[in-house]
């Protein structure tokens, strides 16, 4: 079918941009994360989270991908932090284009951190480079723990895989040991957090975690 | 950009065979479902406890789509009813040709009902008719009740909105209230069921709805 050389084209129109961003963002000395899970896995609470946890010590800035509202773009503003709202017009995945779009809205000059909320999408978004040092890939315990072989790209790609909302484990059937197995099989290399936002559990040792990312970009 | 154009291009291609299966299924008399929802909101859940409600008074068939593994498959199989499984390979939805040679592997004869489950995606899949008389969209109250607005698509699209989960909504801050306000104003037609897999809940009252649909389309 031609859909195959299609988005063979577009992913090397991607890889070409992706440089681009790589090369702006890595010359201002900017760690970027990729966040990505499925809709209401908890990306933006998490965001929330670490933005308050963070963002005394480290100057942050936030891409928020949506199809169309502004919904997640507002709460982060709330935080007190700069955001860029992108919005996709329906499509499903943010890719490089639209990130060096949004990133001549920012002021990057002492920025620190990064982090481009991706659209609600577990497939779609891990296919495309935005310029970013590390993806994080978010699954809550109530999606189930057969996800990672399901839909292994995003977790193979991840740097971090993050099991959130494990406040509510207890209340599902959710094999932990079935889940960890499963990332390792496709990912050997994957740092592993467990958070709830609720309950504020394993979000301070993230937020340790990407500090030192910070600090190490920085003195590169 | 190019990509608009593509997708317009695949969108018409998919229409012409979204008919050619609307016309085969149409004349077997065969109700067809397009059960829709993020990874993890649980469809094949509600697709388990559908065809051990049913499948004593309707000939039921499932096709599975799952981008490369065959575990949900083998869950509806375990069921009793027969499966065709489709691997996408990557692609994050189902489109008319995928489903017109899924068709071609199943015995249509004296078939009543066909659920055909989508890849787990809020984004992509309401996008493709694939020769259903319906698309139904599962959301869990474990997502947030912010998504209807932010994924619009599946819910406009959708004649059955099916709120699942909602055992665990006391562990969550979902405003049932302002999810039907949201997804009542982008569709004002859909009906609603809430269910509890773990709790047995609603399912019932789907099964009672969804054979009056066959029965429908029987004496059509």
């Amino acid at each position: 079918m031609s859909e195959i050389r299609v988005v063979t084209n577009i992913l090397q129109a991607n890889d070409e941009l992706n440089a681009v961003n790589r090369k702006e963002l890595d010359k201002k000395g900017i760690y970027v994360i990729n966040l990505m899970s499925s809709p209401g896995s908890g990306k933006t609470s998490i965001l929330e989270k670490i933005i308050t946890k963070l963002k005394s010590d480290i100057k942050i800035a936030v891409i928020e991908g949506d199809l169309y509202t502004t919904k997640d773009a507002q709460r982060i503003e709330a935080k007190g932090v700069p955001v860029v709202q992108i919005n996709t017009g329906g499509a499903c995945h943010l890719d490089a284009y639209m990130i060096k779009d949004a990133i001549n809205n920012l002021d990057l000059d002492g920025l620190e951190l990064l982090i481009v909320e991706n659209v609600g999408n577990l497939v779609c978004p891990a296919e495309f480079e935005i310029g970013e040092d590390i993806k994080i890939t978010v699954l809550s315990t109530t999606e189930g723990n057969d996800k990672p072989l399901k839909y292994p790209l995003a977790f193979e790609k991840s740097g971090v895989v993050i099991l959130n909302k494990i406040d509510l484990i207890e209340y599902t059937d959710f094999d932990k040991q079935r889940f960890y197995d499963d990332v390792r099989s496709i990912n050997e290399k994957a740092t592993f957090f467990e958070t709830s936002c609720t309950k504020d559990l394993g979000l301070d040792e993230l937020c340790i975690w990407i500090k030192n990312k910070v600090k190490k970009i920085k003195t590169r």
